[in-house]
């Protein structure tokens, strides 16, 4: 199994987020993989991680496709510098013990977790308004932190790579094209270089 | 208006972080100051951001209350190195512009905004499993950034003070009751100093 998953979390369809999915998507299945993707927003999943109720439906289906994903392509905007609420309940919810990451066995929950997942790749594609500069100046980079060190290297996914277009904000038609060019090109490479086409 | 806003979120009345909460909401008031405790989970609050529907009726109080704070204090614990989704949607959805932070007038969004807030001190006290060692080697402290520089001093809070009390797995009855004395401290310090008392 070398499907590659999509997790994109925006919630505007008419978004520039919706067009990396897009072709992200396109992109898989052209340089011969197979593609799930997961939408959040459209799914009307319920991000709260709640110890009073069970969670939405949809959490069993998503925590398979996790499982069994050969890569990972994550797609959202930078707000605040981290995900949207939608894709923060995502990984409070499918990214759970026992799916992602387990503690050795008798552990209290300090120890250091052993990663689970299978895939051993991770895209992640971030929209941002703040222009790099200021980005570095003022922020640091969080999202690159929490995406490759605090989420996928502690769930096992050790090569993570991850690309920032900015700022959207202000951006003209020629500009997004060539975003989009960059992620088609970034993506077939993904594909390519994880097995990740069918015959991979 | 010198009011301290407490913004709390873990969905368990049980947890050492509702024990963090009820000991920062007493000292707040034994040093003197007033408190208003903004607890999203007990409110039932919706922390998806969409613009397909308006946001849950809450929102408008928990606005005003963060624009008329003297001081911020916010609880709570670390999961995957974020808030939980459900203080992130509360960022998302309350920490608006206009409210929180501006652009400058005709901009697009790309330039730097300008902070909003009345409070000038917050305080941000968290929970982790994690030992400290091992967090700063494997993930650094991507929260420590968040709350700091890519919320508060964007907002114009200058002053963001933080504690993190870790690990909680495994923790004795002694050790949670000298954290929370250490959180009576930091809270009455924190009081004092930022001119929170009602008098002051």
């Amino acid at each position: 199994m070398n499907r590659t998953l999509i997790i994109y979390g925006h919630p505007s369809p008419d978004s520039f987020n919706a067009a990396i999915a897009e072709t992200a998507k396109r992109a898989v299945r052209e340089a011969g993989g197979d593609c799930v993707l997961h939408d959040p927003y459209q799914d009307g999943f319920d991000p709260v991680l709640s110890f009073q109720k069970s969670s939405h439906p949809i959490t069993k289906s998503y925590v398979r496709d996790v499982q069994e994903a050969g890569g990972f392509i994550v797609i959202h905007p930078n707000w605040w510098n981290q995900p949207p609420a939608m894709v923060k309940g995502y990984l409070d919810l499918v990214f759970q013990e026992g799916v992602a990451y387990q503690f050795p066995e008798g552990d209290d929950g300090s120890s250091a977790p052993e990663g689970l997942l299978h895939g051993d790749a991770a895209l992640v594609l971030n929209t941002a308004d703040t222009p790099p500069e200021r980005q570095r100046e003022l922020f640091g980079d969080p999202l690159e932190a929490i995406w490759r060190d605090c989420v996928f290297r502690l769930c096992g996914v050790a090569d993570v790579q991850r690309r920032v277009f900015a700022p959207i904000a202000g951006s003209t038609q020629e500009q997004r094209q060539a975003w989009l060019d960059e992620v088609d090109e970034a993506v077939t490479t993904f594909v390519r270089e994880n097995g990740l086409a069918s015959g991979g």
